[in-house]
């Protein structure tokens, strides 16, 4: 008789997971990225390279260079973020992660008890979200326009929470293409986010792992500096990944804090280290990255025309945008009458997968006429039809958009 | 002013990590293992070989393969454990993690609440009864002998934890080279244990970590099937790792468990995926695995052999232990009057690390005679040497062994 393990469970447990059944068709989900835009041979040769040179060091935890993770590659981490992001960074001060979603743990679980709040972006990154409810922790957001969060909103904001008592640990924030949304933070924004922290004594923690994905607009040659970087007193815990900037399936992110709070960051690591390969591999291939970036911004500003130019096809009016300056993915605004939670099921058993706008939203009200659409994974032909049946969909749903193509739909 | 984050600072933290300072000179504690049996050259063969032929599937998360892991390394788990273990294994019942570490933690969470009980070795890896004093969860230590687990002890165990009330979720083991005592669990126990799990209606937790790892004895040609592979209902959830037996720095182990239970453990695993690098390295390299296990024994055997020529020429009749015959540990008893935690400590600070028994025992209290000795990194002449160190300390902190090498001991 089969063993029954029901009663043995865990309460508190989530759902079962369900089987794998392949990615959708039209795949506007997730953080994937361009396959061909992998440098599968620069990556061959660096991890080739670099196991020839060092390989024995794998027959030791954490490759001699202890738990912070392998040191050549927070060498490479400290010096790109010097260059790219402005960021004078110690290789002490970096602590090498299983992706960004260890790192976002790691500091939750530091800095965050049930009941405390955190200040985020109206509009968030739905993953954040979820760690933060498993956590027991509430969240507030602020609203976002084209400069980023709105620093008026978040004074106001702080000032009422402080008035009501409620405790709030950090302002998580995406400042540097910020999901979903896509704004970059202006640089008196940040200046004045670091002001409004100071005056009521909580940290910041700066989640950018899609800086370097700025192909076109006012940053596109060079991005604001990281808010850590504009900071002094050590108050901003900073993440960031190369999951985005070279590819997902690679496991490897970072945090960067100052030394009295990585210490309580990194004593909860208990892994037994991040994945060595990956990390040598990372490190070896540093020399190429701002290459690379310069490659796949390419490739993404062409996907981005691609998915603009279909919406605007398909959806005319419908659909409310701004033209993406950046990262992977486009928030779009539908009309009144379009319940997205509904559409993005429906859409999902034809074969079109996008994010429902309520589940990227603060206050999923708010994001009901919204959907989140990625763009870097499918073919610019892949992203014209799907679109296409979005729309028909949608119009099929909820009599909206009334034309596609130029053509009356029926 | 820098900012004080103290104030922020989650109270349930385990203390600020300490800055890594290298490894000790004499280092005899940790998983690591002996860097020249690195098989350098073919895992740069096989990375660089996976990754030209379909690095580009880098570019999603978990690589098309779902949330269980790479796919063709499924496969390769599910061959080498029915080849070795004699364990008909599906993929799809195979969940990749990164490394046992995240395998435990994993079915842990899964199964166990705090105020539950469960059964362990009464000498048992320490990372293990951390895990399940951070999960508030009990254990009760049956003895083991040279065969293992004592199933006399072990029934009687269940019945007074049965008579007294207490829950009992699963008998964790390490059936196949016990850590610490190296022990092989015998095949009538392995069938024993499963019908007392099933008379009480509990599940076993089957850790196979060291279970490639047998050089000498009874079991160097053909280890005894593991208690999954005997079991036709399902009790068993069973982890292995490509740590031991590869190396440690590749952080990727695996979970073999029925789907239904398998789903539900799948489903706390919020990570993005296992590192898709080491995952392809790992399923290209496993043709060659038996070979590499083969010739990484026969270094293992010559390391044992060093240690218990210096052990036996050190510290005499003074050091009981049984002559090992796999796995990278020995679990030493010393004389009455010795206190091994203040020993570890003392050694610690001239340079020298072994385990304290208290720290590898269900009861400190039983563990304080004994220390566990880690010989795999060291190089044989770095064995003698901190044997010789080592026996030396304990002579003069507690006048043991009074002889050395067949020199008294002033």
């Amino acid at each position: 008789m089969p063993f029954d393990f029901a009663p043995l469970l865990n309460p508190k447990l989530p759902p079962a997971a369900g089987k794998f059944g392949g990615f959708p068709k039209y795949n506007f989900v997730g953080g994937h990225n361009d396959g061909s835009s992998i440098p599968v041979q620069t990556l061959a040769d660096a991890v080739s390279r670099a196991l020839l040179r060092e390989g024995d060091t794998l027959a030791t935890y954490g490759m001699q260079s202890g738990p912070q993770g392998y040191r050549p590659l927070r060498e490479a981490v400290a010096q790109i973020l010097e260059r790219r992001a402005g960021m004078k960074t110690d290789p002490d001060e970096v602590l090498i992660t299983g992706g960004s979603l260890q790192a976002m743990d790691l500091v939750n679980n530091a800095l965050l008890e049930p009941g405390d709040t955190v200040i985020i972006e109206e509009a968030c990154y739905g993953g954040a979200m979820t760690k933060l409810k498993k956590l027991g922790v509430d969240w507030v957001g602020v609203p976002v326009d084209g400069d980023g969060m709105r620093m008026d909103a978040l004074a106001e904001t702080l000032d009422s929470l402080k008035a009501a008592g409620k405790r709030v640990k950090f302002i998580y924030t995406i400042p540097t293409v910020q999901n979903p949304t896509g704004t970059v933070l202006s640089l008196p924004r940040r200046h004045e986010m670091l002001k409004l922290a100071e005056k009521h004594g909580i940290a910041i923690f700066e989640d950018d792992c899609y800086c370097d994905l700025i192909f076109d607009g006012p940053y596109a040659d060079q991005r604001p500096p990281a808010i850590r970087a504009l900071d002094d007193s050590g108050r901003v815990v900073y993440c960031g990944s190369f999951s985005k900037s070279i590819a997902p399936a690679l496991r490897v992110g970072y945090v960067v804090a100052d030394w009295p709070v990585l210490s309580r960051i990194l004593a909860q690591k208990s892994d037994g280290g991040t994945g060595a390969v990956e990390q040598l591999l990372l490190a070896e291939f540093a020399q190429d990255f701002d290459a690379h970036v310069g490659n796949l911004n390419k490739v993404l500003k062409g996907k981005a025309d691609a998915l603009v130019e279909a919406l605007e096809a398909e959806f005319g009016t419908a659909a409310e945008f701004t033209r993406p300056t950046g990262g992977i993915f486009l928030w779009v605004t539908l009309p009144q009458e379009v319940d997205t939670t509904r559409l993005a099921q429906v859409a999902a058993a034809e074969g079109v997968a996008v994010n429902p706008g309520a589940e990227w939203s603060a206050d999923p009200e708010s994001g009901k006429r919204r959907i989140r659409i990625c763009f870097a994974h499918p073919p610019a032909e892949t992203i014209r039809e799907g679109m296409a049946r979005l729309a028909e969909i949608c119009h099929r749903e909820f009599g909206v958009p009334a034309r596609g193509r130029n053509v009356e739909r029926s």
